[in-house]
């Protein structure tokens, strides 16, 4: 005879492998964004067109891992009413995916202006910058991703801080590329096309912060948009309401 | 004596007065962003500096906007265990206040580049297009929160097809701009000032059809995001699951 408990445990295991299950695909997902990104930034580096096409093709995948996991989270939210920190993971799962792919949305476009820099062969200037640039950025989602992995909030803080460094590279590698355009006018054209992959960079930046802040809310239970490093410090120490 | 009727009756009152409540939270901070959109649009124009500084004081009431909206969807989560078209509800507003929230920065940094190009005097060539895109993009972002307040599919739509056009506009803009550089490299902070000005209103755009698709999602429960027009309009005529 099965008694009342073997059923709610029965449930409850169930219930947890659903919340697995959602927790890898989600990783999964961030490991293929993650990927797209790489091969875009060594598209570009390297004028690999074919790479950059490749790329192109990740596209239709992560959308459909995207949507994949987001029905999870509401068939999971109106069958098992999640409670508390359960809760939030799905929370932070349901908006982290967006950022994972606008992430891969950005890479898309960085390989399409890898496609137009590799027809034009010769490599403008801006390459050192934008290397440099990318794989800071490259490493900042990795780190994201990876802080998800271990639910490691010192990490995702630290990801958070980065966030700042890059933005400021950004503006000092814009500053570069303008005075590259007005010293050859004639460079005008290629050089905004690694503009365009410049401010790509720095969005993505933006969207690995974001991925932090909802792995913070996932541990902590604490909203830390819009908030200086001292309060989040603050909000670190403290736990989950 | 209060029956266990009167007090279903009385609970089921309340929950619907938060939904109520919700949504029209939500459509506030829709308001207030269409404005900060608008003020930056007519501060860059008319290079009204004044304008521009109070269009970038918006900011922190957005943002407090965005997280009470965010923090009341969690609570009705928890408490309430909201299905079928509420638990829509609640998903859609929890992902359409985050665009709300990237058209608010979007519109305060075209409030500073009004103020970068307000200091220099001059106005640079590229205000026509400007404007243009301008006048088209505030209008999708009124569409896109005045479907939500009739729940009107077919005005998302529309909204939906309008982001093409925006596309197009854009890159036409952009190629304009860029001759500008070329035949006046002098020129080329300035109008780079304009270029990334048309490339937030260019994402303004993105946003508003992100809005459409959500409020699509609400009222249908299907998920038209990376769908063709054909599919989209083939679920508008279905009702939800």
């Amino acid at each position: 005879m099965v008694s009342k408990d073997d059923y709610s445990h029965h449930i409850s295991q169930q219930y947890n492998s659903e919340l697995d299950e959602i927790r890898s695909q989600f990783l999964a997902m961030g490991g293929q964004v993650e990927k797209q990104l790489g091969d875009a930034l060594d598209a570009l580096i390297n004028g690999d067109s074919n790479l950059a096409l490749q790329v192109q093709e990740y596209e239709k995948s992560i959308n459909a891992m995207e949507s994949r996991i987001d029905d999870e989270c509401m068939r999971i939210l109106a069958r098992r009413q999640p409670a508390a920190s359960d809760l939030r993971m799905i929370l932070a799962i349901g908006k982290a995916i967006i950022d994972l792919e606008r992430i891969g949305d950005e890479s898309y476009k960085i390989a399409r202006y890898a496609l137009a820099l590799s027809e034009e062969g010769e490599a403008p200037r801006g390459y050192v910058e934008t290397r440099h640039i990318g794989q800071d950025v490259r490493h900042m989602v990795h780190e994201a991703l990876d802080s998800f992995a271990r639910l490691d909030v010192d990490q995702a803080f630290a990801v958070m801080r980065a966030d700042g460094s890059i933005d400021l590279e950004y503006k000092s590698a814009t500053r570069a590329l303008m005075t590259y355009m007005m010293e050859d006018p004639r460079s005008i054209s290629r050089v905004l096309n690694i503009m365009w992959v410049l401010r790509s960079l720095e969005r993505i930046g933006d969207h690995a912060r974001n991925l932090s802040e909802q792995l913070i809310f996932l541990v902590k239970g604490a909203d830390v948009r819009h908030t200086s490093y001292d309060l989040i410090e603050k909000a670190l120490q403290t736990n989950p309401k």
